[in-house]
């Protein structure tokens, strides 16, 4: 089949033959429409993420697609199933098996393709701002880089269970492009300080911060956190290491939690695949949340589609299509 | 009134004489029998923390006695009654008044003067280690300190709901008094490394982690957390600033978070005792858990009982006692 494989000595990505995946028991087998590109898979390339497996090493976090074959333990799809899902890498290729339990169904009313834009950041929205953080409707939630994936996505599902959304990016392009999806504080990081202007508009602060610059916001995060806020950083694009103030934390009763979906366990992935099933895709259904998809391309510009997120100018999602 | 005020200047403990505290509709007045020590107390002492109301300046976070007038909107309590009650301070004194919400019945089988070791130590047990951390049957809680009023509660509440204990203390006499409490590894912080050593016993490390030393340890102990552990940190002992490894905290998807039971707002004191009434004192009068008491000291001996904290050389709490 055709996958593109990461180049580890160059750091580049290159398409190539390779054999079909082998599925177990209870996995299944997709014929993948098309591929998310994540910002992970840019590390990935950038041999900041360990090749999890071993073998070839092919990015690609998430796929929709139509279910090829089922293993002997798989009872809840069936060969033809329209299907996405969440995986551990593999998804920038013509088939990709993945445990049953990470698969979700494609939502009525998303085209197909569309599709291989949710599982990623729909799972990490939800399992850290909802099942980690526990945002609750009336807080306030922040969340950096509100024109990434993840951005747009966490604006909509936020918005969705009735919490208010504030957001940075960096360009009043950007923050005009979310605004739409229901941001009601869109703060330029580059003109504004965003601990000032949180706290302007909601007086304690943020009640949860959904951060994926890591070391260099640190302070200013605990610092714009509400009392009982709660800081989630999935990212570490700001550096891995900060001075942190338990005092400051002490005095807000805060927490700072760290987590990343791609190293969870297989069955606490089954699980959050689980709750958002049940709880997300009811909203993406009735028309209030919806995948934002910024390009399409082709299987084999998959460099082209990295260097859009590398360039930080995409709002929403980039897919690679393979056609169906 | 005889009360314990502290001398601003000198930094000192001076017994006073006062006019009884006035009560508001929602308050309880309470005739003090004992009165527990704290080691916020020795902080208030240093003017480490403010006074948090103006006024007399009295220390004491924790009371027992006997109710001696109730405000007009009370009406879960009776003059006569026996109770114990958790303070914003002023229990240093012959009379007290507090919140009716903050006030707990004594235990059956406790006697009324013991009781006043109770409401702080459990309400910052159970808040922390069980309503923020979740500490679960079958996991491993890490307590440092464990010869202090919190640390010997902590073993006993832990073990009573099923969960393994580990604990630092700084001599073999403090872990051979705390080791019966149901302690399954006591660590010498002087002689061993407890990173080590809870890794040796557990495999993974701790999956909670009651912390009051704060920065000295935050390396440590986030190296000390199991995959999904949190680490709560109720004291700066070690001081309040430290490097935070954000990635090592998202590798764990660990959780830090920083808590201080005196200044969380009535309403949520009140959760909290009504949480405590109801999970902590079934375990007290069954017998599973017991206050743990190093001296009783009459009430003008304040200054010998904080000394006792200060060298850290008692195992359990000091309490004044005022007679009955």
């Amino acid at each position: 089949m055709q996958a593109i494989e990461i180049d580890e000595t160059a750091k580049t990505l290159r398409p190539c033959e390779m054999a079909e995946p082998e599925y177990g028991e209870r996995d299944v087998l997709i014929d993948v429409v098309a591929a998310g590109i994540n910002r992970a898979d840019v590390m990935q390339r950038q041999g900041l993420y360990p090749n999890p497996h071993g073998g070839p090493n092919v990015p690609g976090l998430e796929v929709s697609g139509r279910i090829a074959a089922v293993g002997r333990a798989v009872h809840q799809w069936k060969v033809g199933d329209e299907v996405c899902a969440l995986l551990s890498g593999g998804g920038y290729a013509e088939k990709v098996a993945v445990d049953a339990g990470h698969v979700l169904p494609v939502p009525a009313g998303v085209p197909l393709e569309d599709a291989a834009a949710l599982p990623e950041v729909m799972c990490t929205v939800y399992s850290n701002v909802f099942m980690t953080a526990n945002l609750r409707p009336g807080e306030w939630l922040l969340v950096h880089g509100g024109g990434s994936g993840i951005g747009t996505a966490a604006i909509q599902v936020a918005r969705a269970f009735n919490a208010h959304v504030a957001v940075t990016a960096g360009s009043q392009e950007k923050l005009d492009a979310v605004r739409p999806l229901g941001v009601e504080l869109a703060i330029n990081y580059r003109t504004d300080d965003f601990v000032e202007r949180m706290r302007d508009r909601t007086g304690d602060g943020a009640d949860v911060i959904l951060d994926v610059v890591g070391a260099k916001y640190l302070a200013r995060n605990v610092e714009a956190l509400a009392p009982s806020g709660r800081l989630v950083v999935i990212g570490l694009l700001g550096g891995r290491k900060a001075e942190l103030d338990l005092n400051k934390l002490m005095g807000k009763r805060a927490a700072v939690i760290g987590t990343t979906l791609r190293a969870r366990p297989d069955q606490e992935k089954a699980s959050i695949v689980a709750e958002v099933t049940a709880e997300v895709w009811p909203l993406i259904e009735s028309g209030r949340v919806a995948p934002t998809i910024h390009a399409r391309l082709p299987l084999d510009e998959a460099a082209r589609g990295q260097q859009m997120l590398e360039d930080s100018t995409s709002v929403g999602k980039v897919l690679l299509t393979l056609g169906s």
